[in-house]
């Protein structure tokens, strides 16, 4: 077999044949290898005039003898072992110089891991988050590239031609080394769930405390994707909530069973949060809110307990003007914690991960797309280090929004409505507003049982403790 | 050197030096070791009639030798590495049959590691648990045991007599296998930041919110220590705020900065919760909340920003009784979140770690001692399964206290009072009381971008997709 390809891809399930098929399009010619040969027969059958650019292979070393050296090869097979297997199988087969490009969902520890391992046995190696779910994949994923720099110069123009365009500016980029892309994927989801969650949230208080169908509130997302909060997750919200079940004819949001599940990356990127000490609570209450709502028995229980909460609320107190204020405020303040997060895992890894750039490849292809990230990544440019909130179109979108968080907060804490992550964001916003929080008490109570120490407000210096009487 | 120790203690910082006096103060005859021999003779020094009961040791091999076998050896020395080195200098010079205890904080995930070194290398191992701080460790800790249950046995006796006792049943168990107690001990710690944060969060309202002074707010506080919250912490908390300081007259309060330190188990407590997919959302607030509050920094360019929040509130709205009140309904909160995470542990893990009984031992010698653990240990008795908030007791306390906890998280979201975990708290219980969440529409996002499929609320199966048209 000659070496014709320009790339080659491993797992055609449907990101990955979505990606392969992208990848075609744009004219690179790309060997296609998936561990059973059937799936890939069927695979070439489905790609129509792109079956020319592709070249369907049975065995890993035709898959290989495929490929032009040096060679590049993405892998798009569970995130877990199955990469490692992978890699295993290819090494014996790769020259040192070749690339192994993982384009899974990976925990980035295992990007660090695998980075090392390529740099001790070779070949090299890369980890790229790519978010937009199928239709990303297919049409144009956001791509967040990190491993070798030199690596990423081998393959970049294939990336950046199959990745979405902003203003024909591509949504691919490389950010740093080892897993610093995988980081930057898993914090764009954590991101993502504290989105779907506010909007959640917000639904709730239209639903249950405004008494709106779905249909309604869809109308509502439709109006509000026309300004300051377009995005796809408003837009598909809308969606959602205007469909209506072919089966019953009544609205899917009806019909959907309130158990949320997650595959991991809310989860990671909160956990990341807490080893890197860095505050990420809207997205650490949107990773317990689905929590939550899959202990259903629980909650049903709960239910009998305590009564059908009365939701009903004063449409005086809460106007539809005011939620989309209020989310207008939780979105800046959730994007303030994920940046922030980004941030301080760059100083903590030395890792370049360039803020204004991630805000860019973020506008386009992938989950969280939206209008604002265009003002983020202009904010950012100006001060990558400034917390997001301070940055002046930001502050003053949170001064015209403040109150409006503060009686959405406020109206649901009275009316039953839970708004976890609306609250967590605006306490966030308190505390980091203020340059005299509670925390002295927390630093009184430690030094009183522990001899933790403390810092004091008239001296500099640490280590000062208090003279409490035991007893 | 002949074997004349029950047991032997590795390590005599403050807080080994002290469960060391506490031992030889109940009769047991202990030998003692510290890698700086200088501080061995100190310690002796300042043990006054103790001091027959201890035998100091200049080398481990006259420490060993000095024990009767089977050996027993408690280190306390700081968690981590010197853990493990302090385990391989032991391993040659001890039998298969000896045991090693790990007292200190250890990460559980550590102490499982260790278990399965001990089961293939010897001697055996365990990991216990040791909360109390320095006071604790000295007169009457409480003490939560994980290992061999054979090993348990050998110690228990001496672990049992040097706890605290509540009603003159000792603080001391064995709650399971390998790192169950270190588990219990973390889930502890975590519950012990929640319960602060709510102290400090209450504090705040009635110092910026009422205008109160450190002293009135003592006041305040040492009224419920006599009331349903009584317990340690609201007891130093209330002595904290009457303290003054010597230096300067002004209230202690007054003077320690609000820059809150962690040594990490409230973090692992939220790690741990976030692995098990359990919600431990009031909890993890109080993590985050520490985090924000080391940014002094960023908050003051926040406050110069956003300006000083005009916190006066109404007292009308908000009432004493009613701050306490809603600490009454955190607090139970808090532990439900608790008692689940470690319940969802037991499951996973396969370990004891009965319910009833670590209630039973928190009732004195730890931090977070109170009269409500009386309470819970009898309401986990009665079903260890059920989330506490359904116990009727608490589920009373509840019903009483909702309507002050709804008042105090609204009036202080009105009024830029962060209480973080006290709305964490509020959104879990209104969450965790429905039967019909808003997670439906995240089920409905996630299918129609991701095709993750949903169950639906009308018939029975999963997988489901919506007929979501996309352009």
């Amino acid at each position: 077999m000659s070496s014709v390809a320009e790339i080659g891809l491993i797992g055609l399930g449907t990101m990955g044949g979505n990606l392969a098929l992208n990848i075609a399009e744009h004219g690179f010619q790309i060997a296609v290898y998936n561990r059973t040969t059937e799936k890939t027969g069927q695979f070439i059958e489905k790609a129509g005039d792109l079956a020319e650019k592709l070249v369907p292979t049975e065995t890993l070393e035709d898959f290989v003898a495929a490929i032009k050296q040096p060679r590049a090869v993405i892998l798009m097979v569970p995130a877990g072992e199955a990469v490692d297997a992978q890699i295993e199988a290819l090494r014996p087969l790769l020259d040192s110089g070749d690339l192994i490009i993982d384009a899974g969902n990976a925990n980035y520890h295992d990007t660090n891991r695998r980075a090392a391992e390529a740099a001790e046995k070779g070949p090299r190696f890369m980890g790229i988050g790519v978010s937009g779910g199928e239709e990303g994949a297919r049409f144009g994923p956001s791509i967040m590239g990190g491993g070798a720099r030199d690596a990423w110069d081998q393959v970049g123009h294939i990336l950046e031609a199959i990745s979405a365009k902003h203003d024909s500016e591509p949504c691919a980029a490389y950010l740093g080394e080892a897993g610093a892309g995988h980081l930057v994927k898993t914090v764009h989801n954590g991101i993502e769930y504290a989105d779907m969650q506010m909007i959640a949230e917000v639904y709730g208080v239209m639903r249950d405390g405004f008494g709106l169908s779905a249909a309604e509130i869809g109308g509502v997302l439709e109006k509000w994707n026309g300004g300051i909060l377009q995005s796809y997750l408003i837009e598909i919200s809308g969606k959602v909530a205007k469909t209506a079940d072919p089966e019953t004819g009544r609205p899917m949001l009806d019909i959907i069973l309130d158990k949320a599940g997650q595959k991991g990356t809310g989860r990671w990127t909160a956990i990341e949060a807490l080893m890197l000490g860095t505050p990420a609570s809207a997205i650490e209450a949107a990773v317990a809110a689905r929590n939550m709502s899959a202990r259903l028995d629980e909650r049903k229980a709960g239910e009998v307990e305590f009564g059908v909460a009365p939701t009903e609320m004063d449409r005086e107190a809460v106007t539809i003007d005011a939620l989309e204020a209020a989310l207008v405020a939780g979105k800046i303040i959730c994007y303030a914690q994920g940046f922030g997060l980004i941030l301080e895992a760059a100083r903590q890894y030395g890792w370049a991960m360039p803020l204004p750039r991630i805000a860019r490849i973020w506008r386009n292809g992938c989950i969280i797309r939206s209008a604002m990230l265009n003002d983020m990544s202009s904010a950012l440019a100006d001060d990558a280090e400034r917390n997001l909130m301070l940055a002046p179109f930001f502050s003053e979108k949170l001064k015209e929004t403040e109150a409006s968080l503060r009686q959405v907060v406020a109206q649901a804490a009275l009316h039953g409505l839970p708004v976890p992550a609306l609250s967590a964001a605006l306490s966030y916003f308190d505390i980091m507003r203020t340059s005299r929080s509670t925390a002295n008490m927390l630093q009184g109570q430690r030094d009183f049982f522990g001899a933790h120490g403390f810092e004091r407000t008239d001296k500099a210096g640490s280590g000062f403790h208090g003279p409490w009487a035991m007893g």
